[in-house]
């Protein structure tokens, strides 16, 4: 079963939440897995992709998770693209682009305003990442 | 005593840190005031701003923080400044423009990528700011 499908399976776990999910992955190994929360915390930093980093620095005593890699079904807003980097994270492989607030490579590439070594891979299970959100959005529209 | 002394106070109060801090003031009276403590939690997200957004939404019981104002010692990065843009907040008053990675003016204007209201007001009480970095700066390269 590949990462993504991991997160994938994160992003379903956030009910009533628009359906984002996070893994991170160090030597073969999944150490933090978060799915949105921003409503249920009543946090607004609280995305699939700041929860999972805060998770896996907890496991590593350590914010610099340099040896880490994202899988995350959407690609990561402002916010998020900042603390990836500041993160060292190594990689990141996205689901859906966000055209709209995407922030490593649609809408701007923050990578771009940082010293950044972060390779970004995006498109990974697009199709399914993207229906997550489609669904959601169409239920809540009615 | 103006708002941005107690968020000077805060910054002061980050010992060992990068000294920043903030305060999120409602109805003129003060709702969540932190500091930066990336280090001290091991958590990349620790800048005094997400600090200080995420008690305020634990005392407003919601991350809607609409007729909240922040005063800030620092402009602020763009993680920060996407979280404060995404939280609603009415204004941000800071203390140091931050020419490499400032979001709200200096190296982009993260406002202009979102749907946004946030008033910016920078360089309040700058010298008295900006001497709180200089000297954490000095002292740690000698």
């Amino acid at each position: 079963m590949g990462w993504m499908n991991l997160a994938i399976k994160e992003a379903r776990g956030a009910a009533g939440e628009i359906p984002v999910g996070a893994v991170i992955v160090k030597d073969g190994e999944i150490i933090a897995s978060a799915h949105n929360q921003k409503e249920a915390l009543h946090d607004v930093t609280a995305h699939a992709e700041i929860l999972a980093l805060r998770e896996a620095a907890v496991q590593c005593k350590n914010w610099r998770l340099n040896d880490c890699e994202m899988y995350v079904t959407l690609e990561p807003c402002p916010m998020c693209a900042w603390a990836i980097i500041n993160a060292r994270i190594k990689s990141v492989y996205f689901g859906s682009y966000d055209l709209q607030y995407g922030a490593l490579g649609s809408a701007m590439d923050l990578r771009k305003n940082a010293i950044s070594n972060l390779q970004v891979y995006g498109g990974i299970q697009e199709d399914e990442c993207g229906a997550l959100l489609e669904v959601f959005f169409a239920e809540k529209r009615g």
